[in-house]
């Protein structure tokens, strides 16, 4: 399916931007922008006026459904809230808006992103514990546990659940059953996770998850959400240090009228609109969970047989992206990518310090057919490249 | 031109959206999202990867031809940020990064968007000093020399170019000359002017300039962009109070490998890209000027014809954004938008707190011809809206 809906758009005279191939797109191996499909962009043909009845009623419908991917509903108080911006900027308004002038946030770090939210405490000048574990350890509970064991001036805690950087997965119900014992507000960066496993919030004691649109709904970048318990938010009255991020103003912006209080991405909220009808049609977040669970499994096994290794213990593996090391200490990365980019095939660097690495995403509209054409192209390309070809 | 673009696309078997329409788009007469060309849209049906060469060599040639348009360049110490989010975040962004602890602003306001800069120094605890007229009154720049003059703490000036709550233009070159009599740093907001009316960034003394991807350059939103004197922005390092609206930090991105530190939303640049290609093959900021010129010319001669009258005097009105009053105490506003709906025009609500209007937009893919569309519309309209028959 997922080839079949590209191969419809071979139409040259249809591709504008001079840069870019214009034969077809390339498949996008990465964790977001994503390959979409392509009724996801042919909604973006429209122009909609942001103050107009209609685009509101597409944004309404699209909060609706999204609290009913997640599993919760308003009349048990929960409220989603897109903003305009990337992932980050989502991340960012929870702690500017939520945080109070006094308030105190333990990180639970093992990656970029994790590493992320301290960045956005330390320019938001909000106080901080870090507990970092190695980028393929899981943040431990029992840490966490002995943190607000010792310091009880923490207000807040907040974790990463997909660490992109590697793919990792943290144990976000045992670390919010912790926060939960010790009455403190729980924080979930849930960006490339969100829509594509499932994620129990009332069982995780989630009181702010943060995702957007262009992971796992399979959308295009352009707003996050933020997802968060009313009761909680609206504890935050007057703390928000920024008007554009802060978060109860852009509730009560939906509240009165129904709008965003700036104008928002109105081509991509109608792109996140229809991709959310795909994954309704696809069976929900079970069925795309399963989906990438195939993706990921078909990579495994093709890449082991190439005699690549993965980063991490598959205990701790998400099927969001996987990281490889470099099969030899010789491996040319930059040769490696730029033969597959050739043959349609954007794999992504690493981003870790220490270990040479590269990684290869499992989510968008792909199929395991689509990583098997990738294996297929990786070991051609691998045998190519100098250095490059491990020792299966 | 403008018609037989849109009657391209008339097929509904395109339609993805059940929320809107499926003939065919309305006319947005509003100050964006704007009705922008199909070729624009159409550069959206293409998933970039974020990190990849080709997509970062649009984002560079994007910024050149900013420059370039802006009459200003590189070699004499400009340089232009693009920022995910709306205008509003772009205008947020130089305050929170670029307004030292102990900075304070003078903001010249007689609008909502004049407002909204005092709203992000309050929400940013940033001091700072209102210089506010009257909604139908230019800032005056003998006020801000008394001012600057009596109050030598005094960082930063601040004013909005075309304020879209009305269409009046404040008059940016003396109040720059002003500005930089006693050495202020200068920034303009020039939100839904830039590219549509030319701006003499030198002549005007301007540190700052602020405009976004859905005003006159009739790209769709998602993002705004920063033009700022290097030097300037240099000079702010370790100041920001945010992460995601760190403007330095965003150069520096784009400086150390090309790439939006965060993700960028890669559709809307391909689309902004192409809005570029045409407002260059239309002849550039003055060929685009003249027709927003004519558009407002064919407007007031429709509408004064029809008996209804424009808010502001001429010789404050910008070619932007026309404000009406209401023609009579019982005019029925929401049954004259809806009718006009109805026959795919939509226009704008007032924003005046004591005075009762509505507004119309000049900008985006409009000619002329539509224009007159327009006011036969609201001729039609307003004999049968009650209330909404002006005596001309």
């Amino acid at each position: 399916m997922g080839r079949s809906l590209r191969s419809d758009f071979t139409d040259t005279t249809m591709f504008s931007s001079a840069h870019l191939s214009p034969a077809r797109d390339s498949l996008l191996f990465t964790p977001g922008p994503l390959t979409t499909s392509l009724q996801v962009k042919q909604a973006m043909l429209h122009d909609a006026g942001s103050w107009h009845a209609d685009f509101n009623a597409v944004v309404a419908s699209v909060r609706g459904r999204l609290l009913g991917l997640a599993g919760v509903s308003s009349g048990t108080g929960w409220t989603v809230i897109p903003l305009q911006g990337s992932g980050t900027f989502g991340v960012e308004a929870v702690f500017q808006s939520c945080v109070p002038p006094q308030g105190k946030v333990v990180v639970l770090t093992n990656g970029a992103y994790g590493d992320r939210i301290v960045q956005i405490l330390e320019h938001a000048s909000i106080d901080h514990v870090v507990l970092a574990t190695a980028e393929d350890t899981p943040a431990e509970p029992e840490t966490l546990e002995e943190c607000l064991e010792a310091d009880k001036t923490v207000t807040h805690v907040a974790v990463v659940h997909c660490e992109t950087t590697t793919g990792l997965l943290n144990p976000i119900s045992a670390l919010g059953q912790v926060a939960k014992c010790h009455d403190k507000v729980f924080i979930v960066d849930a960006m490339s996770s969100f829509g594509g496993m499932p994620i129990d919030f009332e069982g995780c004691g989630i009181d702010f998850l943060v995702s957007s649109s262009n992971k796992c709904i399979e959308g295009v970048p352009g707003f996050s959400f933020i997802f968060c318990r009313g009761e909680v938010l609206l504890a935050c009255e007057g703390w928000a240090r920024s008007l554009s991020l802060d978060l109860l103003g852009q509730l009560q912006g939906f509240e009165r009228n129904g709008q965003f209080r700036f104008t928002p991405p109105t081509h991509v909220m109608l792109a996140f609109d229809q991709a959310l009808r795909e994954l309704e049609a696809e069976g929900g977040v079970a069925a795309r969970h399963e989906r990438y669970v195939r993706n990921h499994t078909t990579l495994m096994v093709g890449m082991r047989g190439l005699g690549f290794r993965p980063y991490l213990d598959p205990s701790v593996q998400s099927p969001i992206i996987t990281t490889f090391q470099y099969p030899t200490s010789e491996f040319d990365f930059s040769g490696f990518y730029r033969a597959l980019s050739e043959r349609g095939f954007i794999i992504y660097p690493g981003k870790l310090t220490r270990v040479n690495t590269f990684r290869i995403g499992n989510i968008g509209r792909l199929f395991p057919a689509d990583m098997e054409q990738l294996v297929h192209a990786i070991g051609v390309v691998a045998q190519a490249t100098r250095g490059g070809s491990p020792n299966p």
